[in-house]
């Protein structure tokens, strides 16, 4: 290498990383939309979804299972119910929801300038949720342990792309399945200042975490904000059980929010085509939806939709196909007609590395998610496997897609820099723009930076070692761990806090059940 | 291994592959999407990059170089003419463009069930166009040579989710410069019979394109019918040059249809902004179309786009990043309301290997591309590094995206079929739908099934060897070849064709440029 040659790069290198160290981009808490959504349904053709949604409720009916208490409350609001079958004369769940349920609200954070606002022409982006495993590129795939859990909490802090802390980022298979939740939420709330998710694996567990977020927040505090957004997962198809009910119904009467989410593999949990998985979605939701207004009216709800194709020939659950992705419009569009905020995409696959099926797969659901506007995303970052799997490298390749998102969201700056009508009149034909003065004053924040592309020379990439993406996502991910310093918190508090989950774990025996 | 896994195993993989190759789909010759398209600018906006348009045709001008006649006509028409400086009235671009250039028109195939009509609600998916490279997973990246360029072709012959044969799909380097064309029309010509691009690197070459297609379709057939379509790209800033115009010109003389391209590097040969590239784009082209529109009128043109952000730090052109979709989705619709049917977008990344950046970069083209309504997609398959390889893998899976595009474009099927309530109905809560009256009869079309993704449990997936995307798809091109046949030609028109290419490769010397 000649000395130029090894100026150059040097040079090259590090002033991308001091670029990158200084960045002073001010990045949002959440993203504020300013399209107007994709749509694949005519008005007529949404309103055919909702008229099978109501039929549904009203021949066929749900099932809330184990949980007397529900049936009691839905039978005197004027359902019918027998036995755990409850049918809902048409339009009863819609007006129960629209009657009491916010069209958006606020998370707070334990620190405000992180408050989400839910609902609108928001969207907020948070770390996938729920897998076992993780896998990095050096371990392969494990079990997830709290370690990995914090890890993630971590990163998802560090990244400006996140708005969200999210839940259960991966299972810390290492501790006690009744007691990890509390080490769960205690990551949350101490290696972060983001704001997060509660336990649903119990109703007591949803209880534990509201005790929790009241010694953060000060239990008044819990009566007149919203600091929890919890996953209430449909027991598809049409079946809501007791579990799920209790969870919703503890952080309802917390006037805490819930995505009520039907969880559906089409073919399976429900017939495969679009039209139906969106009948039978809404109608779930509304069920279910209609019960939390009922437990508290004003409780804040959130229109969940997870629907996945399957592989008819294996049965395994497929993602990043097109069908979804109408499914994910359409519902979309539904929930703005009911007038809720709307969960539903992420970066969803089903590949089991971060290779250019994970890629694929995930930017055909994140597109979606974007233009679809969707208000609350979880699995935003780190999904792979059909959610069994959560990626280091995947999570900050779908985290660079994130930031993306933000820019494009943004539009199109129509100011007089934006237009640079001077710029084109002072240059001419024939002379490039490298060096103009309107070139010059922009080109700090002229186009987005991803952290994991490369976009050097062939001859360059062949002398950084010919990395592909996932590789040099491990070298970010490390360095963010590296660099991580925890936010301040009030020691009184996190003493508060330290002291209140010892004295649960003590209480009651490990389980892992 | 059990037996009962043996016969598990092998019985899944045989039935996968029997169902592939037995598929029976009908698959279109094109697209035709059925969704209103997104939109990033209103009205108003819109109307304010049209009228920056105009101020730069009017104040700054373009440059056509090295072409009298067209600065003749361009005079004559009433433009400003200085020099090669050519400065346009406001509105006359527009108006002499919608007076003559089609709205919409159809590509003649040789085999009249490939034919493809080009604007409106119709999305036509062509290779990548014009890398000197070539890279597979067995040699890695090479020169590209004329056996590089026939498996293109018969790669795109072979597969369903690409309409088009395309053009320069890789430059055939083993052959002298001022030949390949030859070959390379021959090749487009001969092993497959969708539609086809012409050559445009000198007018000559052009004109023997035009030559080689009154061979192929009757000399008379070409004066009212369009079989061929070609890139006429612009010098960007602002600059016309003589083998371009004189390319389109000899197109346009023919009725031949051009895509009028304005290629630009924001930053480096626009503005960094989107509205100015917007507006310069626009500018350009209205030039350029409105000389074709002179040399014949009613001559089909398309609005072409090539718009790419650069790294500020090195200067190199990037991919999937969200200013070129802002770019896109805003020229597609200046490109209706002009008139014209639009090219742009495809399945662009700047990774030099099929990754998940090259991945995620190429969706984030591809889903805007399909989204915006683009009419004619250069670059769907294939598209590495910037362009400068076109690589077999990659091609493979784009080739699978493409197919998705296609299913997604169809929409949701609202049908009682679509709808299946009765499915609902039978089922009831808590209840599978894997082996219902329904779900048997549509689970052969019910899903999009990818040729290369992946969704077998992760013990198989480690089982069949732990193959990336790029892997599987290393096999997919290879089977297809070894199965390709060719379709059949007329044997005295094939002759012709080769006497002509024989006559004219006599006629000069080889050279290299």
């Amino acid at each position: 290498m000649t000395e130029d040659q090894g100026r150059r790069r040097a040079g090259g290198r590090a002033a991308r990383q001091a670029a990158r160290a200084h960045d002073t981009t001010v990045h949002p808490p959440f993203l504020t939309r300013t399209m107007a959504p994709f749509e694949v349904l005519s008005e007529e053709g949404l309103a055919l979804i909702e008229q099978n949604a109501e039929t549904i409720l009203e021949e066929v009916g749900l099932d809330f299972r184990g949980d007397a208490d529900a049936l009691r409350l839905l039978r005197e609001a004027g359902a019918d119910v027998d036995g755990e079958r409850v049918r809902f004369p048409r339009g009863m769940c819609r007006r129960i929801v629209q009657a009491s349920a916010p069209h958006e609200f606020w998370q707070v954070a334990r620190n405000p300038a992180r408050n989400v606002h839910i609902g609108g022409m928001s969207t907020v982006f948070a770390p996938a949720y729920g897998s076992p495993f993780v896998r990095d590129l050096d371990t392969g795939r494990r079990y997830g342990t709290i370690e990995d859990f914090r890890n993630f909490v971590k990163l998802a802090y560090l990244t400006p792309y996140l708005h969200h802390s999210g839940g259960t980022i991966c299972e810390p298979v290492d501790l006690p399945v009744n007691k990890r939740h509390l080490d769960m939420v205690y990551s949350h709330m101490r290696w972060s200042d983001k704001p997060f998710m509660g336990s649903v694996t119990q109703p007591q567990r949803a209880q534990d975490t509201v005790d929790m977020a009241r010694i953060l927040f000060g239990a008044d505090f819990l009566e007149e904000n919203v600091v929890l957004i919890s996953l209430i997962n449909a027991n598809s198809p049409l079946v809501w059980d007791s579990v799920m009910l209790g969870a919703a119904r503890n952080y309802a009467l917390a006037n805490q929010a819930t995505i009520i989410t039907p969880f559906i593999l089409a073919g399976a949990m429900s017939p495969v085509t679009a039209a139906a998985v969106c009948a039978q979605t809404l109608a779930e939701a509304l069920g279910c939806m209609t019960f939390v207004q009922l437990v508290r009216p004003g409780a804040p709800v959130v229109l969940g939709s997870f629907a996945s194709s399957i592989s008819m020939q294996s049965g395994a659950p497929t993602f990043g196909t097109p069908e979804p992705a109408l499914v994910l419009y359409a519902m979309a569009a539904l929930a703005r007609r009911l007038g809720v905020p709307f969960r539903s995409g992420g970066s969803l696959c089903g590949s089991k590395i971060p290779d250019a099926q994970a890629a694929y797969e995930s930017a055909a659901t994140l597109q979606p998610t974007v233009l679809a506007g969707v208000n609350f995303v979880l699995h935003a970052a780190g999904w792979l496997e059909g959610g069994l799997a959560m990626g280091y490298e995947k999570f900050i390749l779908d985290v660079d897609q994130c930031g993306m998102m933000g820019v494009f969201i943004k539009g199109i700056d129509l100011s007089e820099n934006g237009q640079a009508l001077d710029a084109i009149r002072e240059n001419g034909p024939g002379q490039h723009f490298l060096g103009t003065a309107h070139t010059l004053a922009n080109f700090e924040t002229a186009f987005y930076r991803s952290s994991v592309a490369d976009n050097n020379s062939y001859e360059q990439w062949l002398e950084d070692g010919s990395q592909d993406a996932a590789q040099r996502a491990n070298a970010v991910w490390k360095r963010m761990l590296a660099e991580y310093q925890a936010p301040p918190i009030d020691p009184g508090i996190d003493e508060a806090l330290v002291d209140f989950i010892a004295r649960r774990k003590a209480s009651f025996p490990d389980s892992d059940v």
